[in-house]
């Protein structure tokens, strides 16, 4: 492609640039995206290229495959009590390890290779996270009680992207270890984001979801209880789902459900007029 | 061309962007691009692109042709002193009603339809450049005698680009005809800007100047008086090639001729890996 | 007059200093004020002096006589409907020209040689003045939809006299003339000013025209009808005393006509105990 | 005189206010002008009116008589040695109350009915004057040790008019009895004054001290010895001309001695073409 | 006491500090505490330490005692109506002396001494506190009528500790006398102060005012009037109550009487887990 | 221990709080104060208590021991070289795992449920620590080439107290695992720290090491070799020694050997008049 084009790319994306310049974002990164070295390395450039254009960018993630090696290396058996893990305290130690000190800084190394300014924090750090048992028998297994968005919007304003590993603390010193969804839809609620962008391993919701033509690009949540039973939203997308909602109901004014396989997804998504997924309103 | 695509090109643009974000260019505008209107367009549509990825942008434009154009329609006739045209009170007035008032505003309003922030100011303005008479034979033909850039200062941290009509001012009130390439080559030295992009009718500076793969792509400024010598640079382009000399001997980092009649050459250039005219250094 | 009466004099002004400190002034500049030499500099400084004192002074101007001056100039005929002048678009261009950069540019360097920092500025400047068409008849006839007091606010607080130009613009690049005594008052409202000053050729309302010791030195704006009819305004005066309503209405504290070929006319009202003109309360 | 005037007068003051404007201005306050109630209220306008106009005006004040007068009305018996009177604890604790709980209170009193914001405080409070004993014999006379500026510009930034009271303090406790010529001319040096102006019960020097016509209006420093040995400087006047000769080595940029008999004799010293007394140089 | 006794005090502290950094707590000084040069040193060590520690405190102080003896001293014959000394305008001359001059400059010098930052100001300076007559036959004692906190708060955001003396102006320029504790109340209430501090000369509220074990920790203030029929408050405890009722009504959150006899009561108070004297709530 | 004892205690400790307000102190943290769950808590203590007191403290940690029981709950073997631990890929992610993760991440939680605002690092984030290979045979053990202090010093300016776990990166995303000592030292250094105070196990530097009284309160860094050649510091010692001068020689001005393993030996140093350890000048 010759220069000339390029610019005309450059060009083409003002409007949306203009759109996003000042406004938060926030990026609940997982899935494929964060498995595979390429995509991983597309995503931390798209999120160095928003940040570069104004963009605040927030990055929160999660880790279960990263966990469950670490539990299997270390030769640690889990317990489930209906089909969830319970994270005793020794498995709590590895979450938090895991998240905090190998995927998060990992992303914040990646980051900075790539000439962004990234600091990794977990919700324990200045409190950002406040947590409570969820249910006795799963142990530290948290359920957010309190969400402190100051150390972010400081970090944001200082112009670090904040990458964010989903643990939470209380007034007690206890650790929990949080769903990244839920914690991504509440951060970006309360830091009233533009924009909440969920990154997965489906296309989007589709009527047909073995036939891509069926992709549902826009869903208002009032019709969501219709899609569950109607079993275009199924099994592990229904929490995915929820958290979408949960996240419009915390005031974001737009959500999406992205595409982690596609490199670029988040451009696309954001800086073009492509809507790549499903966009919930 | 697809959105992927799309992506990729701006993601290739990260490292320019890195490079530019928060220092100030300095664009000399004129010739060619000024005229044609989707020049014109262009050329404002690159300026708010880079405003709105954190360059400081500063437009200094003339506006010979326009002001011929009025002085002919008024029926003013021109006297002339070894060749160039004396600027008597009547015609300082045109020059300054045409720069202020129609080229400057004109960018202005083109620049806020496209999306920007634009302050249309002169050289009189909070006296950013003073002027005392050249040659008493050409009336009120100026020489830059000092730059205030804490206004343009002013004006970029808040925001705004500012698109300056090159008139200066005096304490006494009078005011001044100003070459257009020599006061954007002032104010890009003393605002310490990182490059200044003079904006020609012609590709940059040939060996043969019909033959475009001749073009020389860095001129060290040693070697300008052999280019002159040997005809390279010529008639016109000598004082503008001048103004890139004291640019440079003003402290600015890179100084750029470049080929106006390209749509956004100015993105070409900051923006990707392909320098389209002359780089003095 | 000897020194001890001038210390008399300026101390004697402090209580009116005190008054008007950190307060915002809109002065619509316009008339005899504005054509005669002597009058237009002690206007001007009058200006500088408010604003040493700490007066955050305004300027509004027009300046229909240089305009029509112009028009004549480049023989360009006018149209008129209902008797208002068509603005075509060579109109407007020269209208734009004449305002911000003969007028307007002219105040400025004026201001300068004072010793006052002013930027002279248009309603097209960062959005300043918003506008649509007023009657199609009647071409870039404005009607003002929207006061953008941001940038005005800006250059206050920096210190500079902003000076601005009555045209305005639209979100598509479109330019509007629009009356000044309108804008004025719309900025005053918007500015949240202090006081508006217009200037205007009469000594003030009075009862009867051509005796001055009938001036009506305050006014309630429920009165005005009644003036109206009884013909104590009339003509040229009854569009100019509705802005003065208007500017009221939209917040403006007190709203003054003042006589603009009584030279100071600026510091006798705002900086003495006489009342030069009529004020609307 | 009419309003016309007035605002001419106004007028003529603006090139002294803009010379003024923004900087430090010392004013030594005493005598005559301490004395006279219509003086003392002539005095303090001044000063709230360069205020006003964006003087940072810092007074600074002694108050010899009122405390010869509180000493006899507690029947305290003064000793001297050398001429110099004996400042023991209870003639400090006299000095210090009258100083600082009388004179400089009453001024403050006085500011703030004239509408200023001033605050009175003392060389003790935040360690502004630093002090040691001069002469064992004398007390708690004390000799500057070191002046502290912080504090003083602290409050011209916040916008208050500093009155000082001319004790000083040291680190352990002790307080001292400071002469304030002497404390104005270093706290003037030490804040970078535009000026000082030393109000006294004289014309100014005068070659024949009965002879008006003979007043000296600008003395160089060097020529100070010379007009000693004349007899010119003599007597109390030796100590107060040494502190204007202090002043200017401590970098003051121009010293007055001023007739504080005179009704605003600061104002026509600052904001007129007169020089009522004798500038230093 | 070895150190690693003091350690663990310092770490017992740290509770009690992160209770009141940041907040601002008027300490209203007077009695024994003021006239025992040991207890006066402790106190404004207290002070200091709590100014060291992140806590903003206002000192607040009269001077009954110090003003009786230096009435005497110069011979003043006090008259006396329903028994409260009759302040006329010598006797104001004498109040205002002493208490800003003697006593407030006292504790200033103290302060400095122990490596603290004060500023000894009045309720005249700058307006802070403003008054009207409070009865015709008592000359210038005075009422309270308005408080603006805003020097206070400039000084305290600076990091210096205000000692306030209660004298009041008005904006004649007149005087008044004010009872210190009512002055105290009110300042601390329209500071949004965390607590006030009355430093009395008993030990509390006692049941029985002779036996400590009777001491009352906690009154709530609709149980004053009990209190007051049963004797517990009694004589010139009563207005001292009830400043404290008007500090709460005023919106201080914690008001205590703390005996004002005790080295370090103020720390004992804040910075321990005993509460020595009252709390009103 | 009465009140009274305690407040005196606190008293005392107020020339040392004002000799290290607004400072910053590094504490190296480590050995048995960081293995012991009392300790831990006491340090955490005395780091928040300062912090209080305004004090701004850096954390610097390793974490050795925690390392190796996560290598060998692995399963990972290490390899020697010259008795240093090669540090493979596989180990470095155990390292930074441990360090960001769990020691650091675990102080945090401490911090924060006594109460303080921690935020946990490593030298990765915001590229505080850039390294490079220090010997190929070592793999990932890296040598420090530069220090970014203005992440550190960002966080501190905002309240945060900075943890930071010694892992550094490269411009090419590679990690390095750093001595915890020399990394120390050098932050403090660049960060102009006022002092460091690193943890050990020993009681400082002793002539005879079996003798507390032989303890050496002060060394001069050039007495060191002489004290390496009489075996008074020797084996794991003497690196730590070195990364003392090299503080010293960054600038710090006060280094600290403290004992580890008595409760609150950072108080002790800083807030009282007892030297537990050794102070390197």
């Amino acid at each position: 492609m010759d220069n000339a084009k390029r610019a005309q790319v450059l060009t083409e994306a003002l409007p949306y640039i203009q759109e996003y310049a000042g406004k938060i974002v926030v990026v609940k990164y997982g899935g494929n995206a964060m498995k595979n070295p390429e995509l991983k390395k597309a995503v931390m450039g798209d999120i160095v290229l928003l940040s570069m254009i104004g963009v605040k960018v927030v990055v929160v993630h999660g880790g279960g495959p990263e966990i469950s090696d670490m539990l299997k290396k270390t030769g640690k058996q889990s317990e489930f009590v209906d089909g969830l893990r319970v994270t005793d305290d020794e498995t709590m130690d590895i979450v938090q390890m895991v998240l905090s000190g190998k995927v998060g800084k990992d992303l914040v190394s990646l980051v900075q290779s790539i000439g962004g300014k990234a600091i990794g924090i977990s919700g324990v750090d200045a409190g950002i996270i406040e947590a409570k048992i969820l249910d006795e028998r799963l142990g530290n297994v948290g359920e957010i009680t309190a969400i402190n968005t100051k150390p972010v919007l400081d970090l944001l304003d200082l112009g670090y992207i904040p990458i964010i590993s989903t643990i939470a603390g209380d007034k007690s010193g206890n650790r929990y270890n949080i769903n990244a969804d839920t914690a991504a839809a509440q951060i970006a609620g309360r830091l009233g984001a533009e924009s909440m962008l969920a990154m997965t391993d489906i296309a989007g919701l589709m009527e047909d979801k073995d036939d891509l033509s069926t992709l549902i690009p826009t869903v208002r949540i009032e019709e969501i209880p219709v899609f569950i039973e109607k079993g275009v939203i199924s099994g592990g997308m229904i929490p995915k789902v929820q958290s979408c909602v949960e996240a419009i109901e915390h005031g974001v004014k737009k959500v999406f459900i992205i595409d982690g396989r596609v490199p670029h997804s988040i451009l696309i998504e954001l800086l073009t007029d492509e809507g790549l997924g499903t966009m919930f309103i």
